[in-house]
């Protein structure tokens, strides 16, 4: 069931905090104060804040205060370890979770992590709600990015305003975990076609067929979509800057397979994507996009 | 290089043979005769020869004498060993070719039978042009196939105001044989997308997710295309009904490998894609349509 | 650099603690107790003593007393969380631990529970020796076990006299962690082979041939080896009664293929097995013996 | 069942063809003439009949020459390309037939190849052995070959006085093409043996394990086999002199994965082995030894 709901809250008289002002939270903590929304950062690195301070932003001092301050504080940070040091660390949200308040955390993580996260909020008697997304830069910067929420409905519902304001899609998936296996699912199927799509490209190019030609074909086709379209062009001008980076989509590939593991899943293709990207990263291409696998498997030499 | 030519022929004048008039064949001869060229029409079942004949188009009695009557002869038929019949056959293709004759070939065999048709056609002093297309029934009654044409060129230019009738995408590739090769790429990674896809919605459906959501997260996002949300829907409501044969899309994908093979370009997400689907197919879906691997791959037991 | 030692000590004079007395266990204390060695044995099920006892052997009350009344305790435990819990637990091994002690664990764990368990031990002050087997219930009764000992030198030395007595062939691998290696690494090859063994018989049976003339030209060649040759001889009669759960190979795979992904290893072979032992653990043939992965691969319906 | 046979024939008196004096053929044949019997033989190279000439050999001018002269003859070619050339070549095998005479062939070539060549012995009145062998150079001069022979049964009957003196193992496995089948199976089996030993050696190499350690401890269990002591012990000096070249024993998987396409039998494991064998291909060790696929395996870079 799709829960996409549009219903217009009276945006300008809510309060929210954010948490990690990195490329992704600093652009969707703009769209809310643009919004009209009164918000409170925190940063680890604190220069971070100053473009959000000039919009209108408040500034505090640690996450427990961002927390203290506010009804509904969203996170987006760089990783697991990120995720979980600023929710148990000192004077992190840990410290300032009382009865009702609300921690919607948009940070990637595995399904573990979020559920031990969730688990301690609500410990502490707290609301909570994971929100990964998908989507980089600039759907966030737009708003339009995949919104895949998981955990309280009544705190999906309060925090539905501002996520009005990132997203173009956002879904209720039920219980805590549910988002994190959804990027993770989602995220598999997008390494096994980038494996398969640069095979197709390196058999072309080795028969004799035009590069050109074959993203023409395929962009004629059923199976034209964004992403072919956009990183085809990209490979075949040799352009590997990095969108999304080669080593985490090996990890999202890696732990989907475990996540196969767990539920007796048996997951032949992804198996063989998570090597072809295992021996691309040990290539030394991990930092570079995940496109880059294509020089792993077109130039074996 | 993409040759996509627009240019428009006098086509009320030109002469145009047509050979195999199955679904795909009599459809793309309809739009011939209705473009108000004057085609000269075969097939091995005569029946098949009545709804063109009252549209206008006359019948012949063997590929001979289509060949004899016509300047350029179009031929689609169902696999190489019907091609490779039609062609060497009593009363075929070779016995009607004299020198300049056009013989343009549609149907979807390998890069091996393609040469060899052309080949012959060629030592009779013809010219040859393989002409697979991208795309099923509705695409050929439109009028909007994808055409991957390869050979000689001229006659690639002279068929060119009948191909525009068929294909909203028409590309020259070449040398005889890149036709087929081209075919045998883009099959390839639209099985291994396939494989990959249905690994993800049988993970998530594993793991608790609703398929619906997987769906609608996919299609929101970069990867998004017209197979996936078709095919995805049909998969959700268990209908597998032919379009595309199973059988089919494996025998692609074995003839791919064995390009890989000729070329030492490894394939492992292309050969796991292959062993998913020969699986389906031992499991009696050959005759489903391919994305009936998903059964395969959802349910082992 | 294969450290085999065969000095013989004065094993009269020696004293041992042993806990843990599962099928394993109990073969390997008993070979001990027959050696003239004085041991110490616990194990959780108190009645599993009664033999050791009736042949000599001391009981202790827990896994403290064993530890504080023996210089030298080897454990053997089904899985690292009996491992951890004898280990972690009350009146467990860390609350006997005293500057000197030496203790040896033979159970079959990850690397990071065994170095989990060996910086515990160290840091009380003890001696850490990892040390899992490779060979079942049979070795162990015969003395004839490989044992993959890593850690402590001085305890590896120590412990000799009663390492003899267990193994016909006795490694010292270096730091701990390298035994539990070392058993991933082995057990992955295993897998694998059967992976490939099954194939082979499946293919064979399926074109018409003989599974006892496979068997038989297969133990003619430079590929012959004792695990064919039974496993091979079982398979054929379809019998697949537990000598090494399937479950518990396709653990050790993933656990290997996980290795693999911190070394940036591409592992194609092993990742493909792993997925064909998770297929078969789907369909039910987990505790099963691990050749019963054939099923799975010769009969898809 | 197996077909042992171990009668042994008044063999002075009997007479033998042998065509092909390679490596293997001229080892074979000398045993032959060593054992007593009348051999007349053809090379397509003459000089290297001189050897078998010295030693009592009969020279023929051409391979009709061969068969006209002797009831048995048998032949051993490097590949299917020459095994056609010198049956169905001017002068060849074929002008030679007449009813009752015995053609064995011991050339490893595809099923395909093995039928049509006996097809035609047998279309001629001839009876026709198909007889490749399991083992290189050293068995072939030891008389230790494993002999998979198929087709005639009252040739095989009659040319086992010749095969006892070749083989140490000779099986009949029924009908014509099972023994081109039975070496693929063997052959494929052998090579993912391979690959996954070496994935096992890379690893361990990768994660500080000693090559000798990983080498002694499988050796020490239930997986020793010849084929691993042997190769494993080159690896590890870094020696891959050709005794099986390893673009032969890709081709062997690549024929076997087809053999399972035909049978609808998924083989994940050979099709992956297959790919890493066609990896180290495009890396240029095709005419190195096949355990060369650890170079390829272990240092992607």
């Amino acid at each position: 069931m799709i829960h996409t709901i549009y219903k217009e809250g009276e945006c300008h008289m809510q309060k929210f905090g954010f948490i990690g002002l990195g490329i992704m939270g600093s652009a969707i903590a703009k769209n809310l104060v643009n919004a009209g929304f009164e918000v409170t950062v925190w940063n680890r690195s604190p220069e971070k804040n100053k473009g959000l301070a000039d919009l209108g932003a408040k500034m505090a001092e640690t996450p427990q205060a961002v927390i203290e301050s506010c009804p509904v504080t969203f996170t987006m940070l760089a990783d697991p370890a990120a995720a979980r040091e600023v929710c148990f660390g000192k004077y992190g949200v840990l410290d300032g979770i009382s009865p009702g308040k609300g921690y919607v955390d948009m940070s990637t993580v595995d399904p573990e992590t979020s559920q031990m996260i969730g688990g301690a909020v609500t410990a502490m008697g707290g609301r909570f709600l994971e929100a990964p997304v998908s989507g980089s830069r600039k759907p966030a910067e737009e708003g339009t990015l995949v919104i895949l929420a998981a955990g309280d409905r009544t705190l999906f519902d309060e925090a539905m305003p501002g996520l009005e304001r990132m997203g173009k899609k956002i879904l209720y998936l039920g219980e805590t975990g549910n988002g994190a296996k959804m990027k993770l699912v989602v995220n598999m199927v997008m390494g096994g076609m980038m494996a398969i799509f640069c095979e197709g490209l390196a058999l072309g190019g080795k028969v004799g067929l035009d590069t050109a030609d074959i993203l023409d074909v395929i962009d004629s086709g059923a199976m034209a979509n964004p992403m072919f379209k956009l990183k085809g062009g990209l490979i075949r001008e040799g352009n590997f800057a990095t969108a999304f980076p080669l080593k985490h989509m090996q990890k999202d590939l890696r732990l989907a397979v475990g996540l196969g593991d767990q539920a007796s899943q048996p997951l032949f293709s992804a198996a063989a994507a998570n090597e072809a990207f295992k021996n691309a990263k040990g290539l030394g291409f991990g930092d570079e996009d995940f496109s880059a696998i294509f020089k792993a498997i077109a130039k074996p030499d």
